[in-house]
């Protein structure tokens, strides 16, 4: 026999029933009845129970054992009575009579339970992760985001597409955020970075003639600390194509996602690739207030300006006189209480707006009535206008927010997901996508009018150079995001890959070619030797298997993450390195004040 | 049509005569023949013939195109003449007359030419890689490399492994090498690491009850140079499983690894794993005189002292007289020349020994004859005995190395390769594979007779706690590599899960308990936390990748490595950090003098 197991933990059946068993595992939970051990002993694939009696030459051993000893026994497999068959557990109908134990590692006192899902801090949970990650949850979490980017790679080999490595000791790549430094031994004073994303390489596949590639790439970012993200790293799905346009991007990339999210969401809805909107990033501004919209909420903002124009409401009146306003009206269906109203007018303020103004329907004798101050302000003949263009009814309610859109559609895409929630129009058990092209390629700043690139400066701006000879702030890029469920999913770009159209980019944000020679060189270089068009996108793999996995805190789909200050609890890292190796890297640390 | 291709440069075929088509693609090589331009028109997946004659509106266009141009045309199908059809390209039998062509790329001139394999400086490949990348040698390296990384993880999941990434930024792991630094910005004066390998995390993963973990994980060792290494990073097959013996761990990979050799071995005989012998470190060092002996190579060493014990040859016969020494035979079946023995006995002068004594058989007059200095010092009887213990006769030679084997074990195993190679012994176009087992646990300094650790710490040794009790020199681990054609191609062991046992092996190497906790705090740690047996090993991608593309140099299956002086030349890496990244790091750089 093996020399630790015949079986797994999960594998036993009434089939089995007189056969002489091995197994190994873990104990789960170990309980007295009437003088009769019972543990449910327990591996990476089940449970199975096993138990001792006072009769068995093993009794005295397994007496000793504690939960989490990782043991093994041997034992013979017998039915249970007909009234203690656990129907939940696939072994339920056996357990295993134990005749001889040997105790394969010892456990201290446990400082973090496995069995049950007890709640502890985190840094306990952090320190002891290889107790944490035997929890249930935990195994089913890890074992969700293996199975997502197994499949990930399935699906990507299948249309095509080949992983290649790029470098993670590289060079600086100013793309935003703060680049981790490597310093080089063999070159005093010089220092590697870890890529903040494959991007530039990827690039560079493409210019190497690779036409299809994909990579499930780890990516560094020394950011500050932010409980959605971890403060060192993530992985994306990383992938780009030759001889495309965004369509195809678009072609290739949604089966992959819908399929992962079909084949993991646990019977969720999964909106069908044909059925996503494209929607422009003014667009959604404008309809949902942000550029990752939840479309499982059907609330649409709309532009209710001129109902509003020269209209009782003095406050709305005199500010749409000022240029560049607009009221915004968000429609909530089944909202139509003042009760409800005055809630979300107070979320308004604590958000740091005067307030939200509102009408309501209700029906009072038979008719229907629009209640609320803002409809006594405006009169009946707007307010009906309005209810007509929103299309509610009685027991409905819209909110309206005024100014420029910048200064209210953070809270008022907010207002929407709030409305959506509390009034249970925004469906559960549902992903719902959407893609968000035409991002601009500019951005002005507001007080000094400088302009610089709104997000990156790769994408190939709508109408190439022609474009770029006109106003700028008109310039959009083929530039793309996939929202789902109000969290960016994916993002990506048809890349700008000729030289002169990159320079004149860049010279619109006041970068010269010297700049961009010293920022994206290699790519610059490359471009001059025979480059393809090209296009990709990257989507995050933590975030996707938090959807999945219906987390909020990004540690719970990452096997061993740092805290939120960046430190490994269980590795005791950063820490501080002997001072040869600082020596050997020419380094010394500046003393802290 | 879609905007840049109907079909990819590999999909014409005679059936596509008459159709209208759109390619993009590079421009291979362009001939003008009679007035009449031919271009290769190249992409990722194989070339087609593209020709303009000066009636196309776009021979004006199709004039001014380079090599390496990338271009879209557009143009009608033709069959060629039975007498220009080219039966080594797949779309050989057509071309494509150009009707359309628009410069999707043009091309600077090139520092280096896509079309032909000609040699240049690897400054200039790696300077240029996006070029060098195009080329038809490493467009299959790479393409291999991809493929090779795809099967090894289809294998491992059919085989019911599943991936799992550990950290990337991470804890100082003092395994040998010299980690790279990463300093902490958020701790000042802390600096994290990367990893060398995951093995602690590896075995924290299986302290963690998942069964079954591999990663193709990316490993980082700040090397000095050498031509067959990377000097920053490398990838392997990492895998770890619980509840196994060492037999467990083999019957699990040598399918995989044979697997892989099958399929992308381009014909070469593979060993079946049932006949990979299990060789123990002591035997291969004695046979082969290597831990890696390449067993293409039929000759097996043979300790023959006792034939030269006492005999007319005295320095032999005074070394053996010494403690610990040994006479070791390398036979030659074909090489009884007085010549070919010359040159053996030069090469092992230049290898640094005084010499290689040899006899030869040959036929005098009907008979055989021994010849050579060593026959006549020895006599006939004892050169028979030698010639009868190595099976050798007429036209074989045998060489003799004397003294402590660890003086001459290194030349022998170099001698039996040359030997192997100059004779033709050393088959071809095939790999063989041998298990090493049975690596000593520790080694003695030489000169201060200090016992230290031969390998690695993390090793059980055979016998266990038991073994640690007796002399440290005789205790073997559960520890083995894999040896192909030469070259250690997976290393591996059973480790040591009991802390107990740990801390004897680290106290026999001079190690307290401290030590124990400082290096290895996590796992020692997690030991006792009910920690299962298990084992595994990892295998060298990128020297997997060079014995199947039969490269010598590594950084022909890399796509964009480093070179030799750890300078990425096309990314400009490492570079000299902005003033106010050291500073964000608290850190100065040391001026060198």
């Amino acid at each position: 026999m093996h020399a630790y197991r015949s079986h797994t933990c999960a594998d036993l059946t009434k089939a089995n029933v007189g056969e002489t068993v091995r197994l190994s595992g873990w104990v789960n939970r170990i309980r007295d009845h009437g003088g009769i051990l019972f543990i449910d002993l327990r591996d990476h694939y089940g449970i199975t129970q096993v138990l001792c009696d006072p009769d068995s030459a093993a009794f005295a051993d397994v007496e000793k054992v504690r939960s989490e000893w990782c043991i093994r026994i041997d034992g013979e497999v017998k039915a249970r009575d007909p009234e203690l068959v656990n129907a939940k557990l696939p072994t339920g109908e056996v357990e295993v009579f134990v005749r001889d134990i040997e105790v394969l590692g010892a456990s201290n006192e446990l400082p973090l339970m496995v069995f049950g899902e007890q709640e502890y801090p985190e840094e306990t949970r952090l320190r002891y992760r290889y107790l944490d990650l035997r929890r249930e949850s935990m195994q089913r979490n890890m074992t969700l985001r293996s199975d997502v980017v197994a499949s990930i790679r399935r699906r990507m080999w299948g249309n095509g597409f080949r992983e290649f490595q790029t470098p993670i000791i590289t060079a600086s790549s100013p793309e935003g955020a703060r680049d981790f430094l490597v310093p080089s031994r063999l070159h005093p004073g010089k220092f590697y970075a870890l890529p903040q994303a494959p991007q530039q390489f990827k690039q560079l596949i493409m210019v190497s003639g690779y036409d299809k590639y994909f990579q499930i790439a780890p990516c560094f970012r020394d950011e500050d600390p932010r409980a959605d993200r971890s403060p060192t790293d993530f992985y994306q799905l990383d992938m780009e194509m030759s001889f495309v346009e965004q369509q195809d991007v678009f072609d290739t990339i949604s089966p992959v996602i819908a399929g992962i999210f079909e084949e993991f969401g646990g019977g969720r809805r999964v909106d069908a690739p044909g059925e996503w909107p494209q929607i422009s990033y003014r667009d959604a501004a404008k309809w949902y207030g942000t550029d990752k919209p939840d479309l499982r909420n059907p609330i649409k903002m709309q532009d209710c300006s001129e109902h509003f124009r020269g209209s009782g409401f003095a406050i709305f009146a005199k500010l749409l006189e000022q240029e560049g306003t607009e009221v915004r009206a968000i429609p909530a269906p089944t909202g139509g209480s003042r009760k409800f109203c005055d809630r979300m007018n107070a979320f308004a303020q604590k958000e740091g707006l005067p307030g939200m103004g509102y009408i309501f329907w209700r029906e009072t004798d038979g008719a229907m009535e629009a209640a609320g101050p803002l409809a006594k302000n405006i009169g009946p003949e707007r307010t009906e206008a309005i209810r007509q263009q929103l299309g509610l009814g009685v027991g409905d309610a819209a909110f309206f927010l005024g100014g420029k859109p910048s200064s209210f559609e953070r809270v008022a895409g907010k207002a929407r997901d709030v409305i959506g929630a509390e009034l249970g129009l925004t469906e559960t058990d549902r992903f719902a996508f959407a893609w968000i092209v035409d991002f601009p390629i500019y951005e002005k700043d507001a007080e000094s009018g400088d302009i610089d690139f709104e997000h990156n400066p790769f994408s190939m701006p709508q109408g190439g150079m022609d474009a770029l000879l006109g106003d700028p702030m008109d310039v959009r890029g083929f530039q793309y995001d996939l929202a789902c469920n109000g969290y960016e999913l994916v993002s990506g770009a048809i890349r700008n890959h000729k030289p002169e159209i990159m320079l004149k980019a860049f010279e619109i944000a006041g970068y010269g070619e010297e700049e961009v020679k010293n920022r994206f060189g290699a790519l610059y270089q490359a471009f001059h030797y025979g480059a393809p068009p090209h296009g990709g996108c990257a989507a995050g793999i933590d975030r996707i298997v938090m959807l999945l996995a219906d987390e909020q805190n990004i540690r719970e789909v990452i096997m061993f993450p740092m805290n939120q200050r960046a430190e490994d609890l269980m590795m005791q890292a950063p820490s501080v390195p002997a001072s040869d190796q600082l020596m050997d890297l020419s380094l010394r640390v500046i003393p802290q004040e």
